[in-house]
């Protein structure tokens, strides 16, 4: 198989786009915006959804299923909420179709038009505090603590695979609390598990912060972010947990009776990742020859491809790989042997470089004699000969510490490409040379905020939680600034 | 808490919706037709989910991901298709709401109607063949066997809980096939893991059948099915797994070159389960004190409840329960302890049974100086006290003998509820007086189906797989017939 793949140094947008296709991650199809996410694509995104969902649970969470369709006038029952999601979103008018009279296919039935249009869900705060509003009486029934996998529509112009469609699969939580403070702690702790999860699983490092009034979640109080930055020096937001007060609870008349009887509304917190974080994915690790996945998400740990002439030597070939595979399953890791007879083994290599499998071992004749066997790691693009009594042990250690390997490189990278200025024109300067991350004074203005994204298009990301909290004066105005934020250009 | 269920026998309808609502497992929702499926119906639906995912892949198939909307225009690529499907859907004709200038909220923006209009999938057949066109060139493609969890629409007029919902989950499995061959086998194959899985996991009986021509899924040659028989005598069609023949292939345009370089089109099947199911568990093993769950799909297999009056009983109550659980999670069963104190022992007994918990255990204080539990059946209501050492070895052996005993128990149901007639007069009588699965002869035309269906409401559920087959006359036209056929009411 050969690649073909442009250079990321070409043109970063294109590279993205013809690896997700070629890695057989996701295609677009026929609906504008909409993808089809491929088996390749989807088993590693079933990987992620595996590993959320058992921390979810361990932490309280279940798992339920509210309507895919909400009718319109919910979404004008919280002020801001409305601005920010019943807009560019898919519309249901009609029940149903009939055969055109003039024998032109199928058209739509005028008679079955709905008395209200239903929305497709662009996300289901909604439709879900609907509900909980029955699910709720007394402090007994707190928290609640729900999970959803589904998909959403909102209706994006402009789209990218994996990115930005107008279709996507996520999970959102919707959890109900009967203090302040344990909704804050909730939203908090989700922050964290989200963090956890990108840093360890995925090997990829992320700032956690707050976001801006500007940047909130539509009907939000605050909205917590991580925020990862990929390899041309764009951020992208990897999730968001929103501490939502009482707007909701207050929207949809959800009271509880405290234990001394008082009812008051519930406070509540939502907070979802999406197939997005296929795309921070991609653009942490992969390189000009392909994808590169942690051997977490992978797949496949570990492909085995057999070299020979002739059936004698396939036989003896395979055997060893089949003890190899033995071994290695036994111990937990994912193999495949790739003993089609369709493809040559050069062929095979470029392919499993392609979809990023972390280890590669080839068995040729001459190492069924010797008791050696290839390997090639796809992190460093290392080969090295390995005796057979040690491979197993070898490709477990390696599993490790390529994931380790993975998340020190994207730190490496993050750090260098992190700089801190302290004047406007320096911000400008390193925005357009080089990019990545920026720690700027702001002085806590939309006003200036709007200002800085106009001239410039960065944004700012977040304000980190974490790291030193140095007073100065913002940048642009020279007004007092408590700490320096995070500023990109972002996706 | 009190159960107050209405009887089966007062009202098998209401005992149903009442039992689907209190055991917690769905509700309706503001949306007409649709359903909100609960955290403990829902870990129920995954525990199915993830058996059945587990035997797909086991069987080779992957998973992936296709649009939800559908342009119109493609349901008219298949000419019977479109008949059956593209009548009673959701349509999307926008994709922009706006705020309306007399202050009323927000509107259609008029300005955002859709070239084309999107119909919400009720199943996916022309959107995946769409796809898999740019997906097969060669055999070496073949086969293609994919599988997707989704949501459906189809406009329901009368709905019930999981029975027949507006919006539902299902997974459906779409395979394409060089042969006509492979995909009859692949057909085939899918309705044993259906048959098998409904039978051992949900402990649930199916009849393995073919469906008659007018009973036939909109597009195929061929659906076999298999049905099952719930309490009240009516039938339910538990899984469908479709031969398409070349039918899609054709609306769709998708060939293969085969090894000799010739092309033609590509065979394929499709198949689907559906959150039904959950409809067929409830109606097949619950009884008037509430569901009934066999233990492998049991989100809970057992429940200990401590007995106890001052927190010094508690304690050592609590001691033994913690030591129990411990032993019991040691040999992969899934316990609870319910140690709250908001609710008296005889509230939670009620409870588990309402909520179907396979076991519960009971501990106070004088079991602890016994060294003694109490054990309760959920299937048969039976209590019995077990010395303390035989505790685990009891339980874990009971989680065989309630499956096995559900599954006996449903069979012997169905074997008394299965009668074989040979006159139409016969027929008639025992739908109105017995009702269940009826095995009768039948002439094979549509009219004899549709006249029977007019007269009785009963529908030829399968033509068995199994089974004898006796020569006979139809009885209604007194024509040949090879063998006799299952009828039922059905759901």
């Amino acid at each position: 198989m050969s690649k073909n793949l442009t250079k990321r140094s070409e043109d970063y947008s294109k590279w993205y786009n013809e690896l997700v296709i070629k890695a057989d991650l996701a295609e677009n199809s026929a609906v504008r915006g909409c993808m089809v996410i491929k088996p390749y694509g989807f088993s590693i995104w079933e990987k992620m959804q595996a590993e959320l969902d058992r921390k979810f649970k361990e932490t309280g969470h279940q798992n339920a299923y509210f309507p895919l369709m909400i009718p319109k006038s919910f979404f004008s029952k919280e002020a801001s909420h409305v601005e920010g999601f019943a807009k560019e979103c898919a519309v249901v008018t009609h029940y149903r179709l009939k055969n055109d009279e003039d024998g032109k296919g199928i058209v739509i039935d005028p008679e079955a038009k709905l008395e209200e249009e239903l929305i497709i869900r662009p996300t289901s705060e909604t439709i879900i505090w609907d509900t909980f509003r029955k699910w709720i009486q007394s402090y007994r029934d707190l928290p609640l603590l729900i999970n959803q996998w589904a998909n959403v529509v909102r209706w994006e112009m402009r789209t990218r695979l994996f990115l930005r469609t107008a279709e996507f699969l996520w999970q959102e939580g919707h959890t109900a609390h009967a203090t302040r403070e344990e909704a804050v702690e909730e939203t908090e702790k989700i922050l964290d598990i989200y963090a956890n999860f990108v840093e360890h699983y995925m090997a990829i490092p992320v700032v956690k912060g707050l976001k801006t009034e500007s940047e909130r979640f539509a009907g939000a109080l605050d909205t917590y972010c991580i925020e990862a930055l990929m390899q041309d020096g764009k951020a992208l937001q990897a999730g968001t947990s929103h501490f939502l007060g009482q707007n909701f609870a207050k929207a949809f008349d959800v009271k509880f009776a405290a234990k001394d009887g008082k009812l008051d509304y519930v406070w509540a917190t939502s907070w979802g990742v999406s197939t997005r974080l296929m795309g921070a994915l991609i653009m942490t690790h992969s390189d000009d020859n392909g994808l590169v996945i942690p051997p977490n998400l992978a797949p496949d740990q570990v492909v085995i491809v057999p070299i020979y002439r002739s059936d004698e030597q396939f036989n003896s070939v395979s055997e060893k790989a089949n003890e190899i595979m033995t071994d290695l399953r036994a111990r937990g890791i994912r193999v495949k042997f790739d003993d089609r007879d369709t493809h040559k083994p050069g062929w095979k290599f470029n392919e499993y470089e392609l979809k990023g499998v972390p280890v590669r071992l080839a068995i040729g004749p001459r190492d069924v004699e010797n008791n050696t066997i290839e390997l090639a790691r796809r992190d460093t693009l290392e080969k090295e000969m390995i005796p057979g009594s040690e491979i197993v042990e070898k490709v477990v250690s390696l599993m490790d510490e390529i994931q380790k390997n993975l998340y020190k490189k994207a730190l490496d990278f993050r750090t260098k490409n992190t700089t801190e200025v302290d004047s406007y024109d320096e911000f400008k300067e390193v925005l357009e040379d080089k990019g990545g991350f920026i720690l700027a004074h702001w002085d806590g203005t939309v006003e200036t905020e709007n200002r800085i994204k106009n001239e410039t298009k960065a944004t700012i990301r977040c304000i980190p939680l974490e790291g030193e909290k140095e007073e100065g004066t913002c940048m642009v105005t020279g007004k007092p600034s408590v700490r320096k934020v995070l500023f990109a250009r972002a996706y």
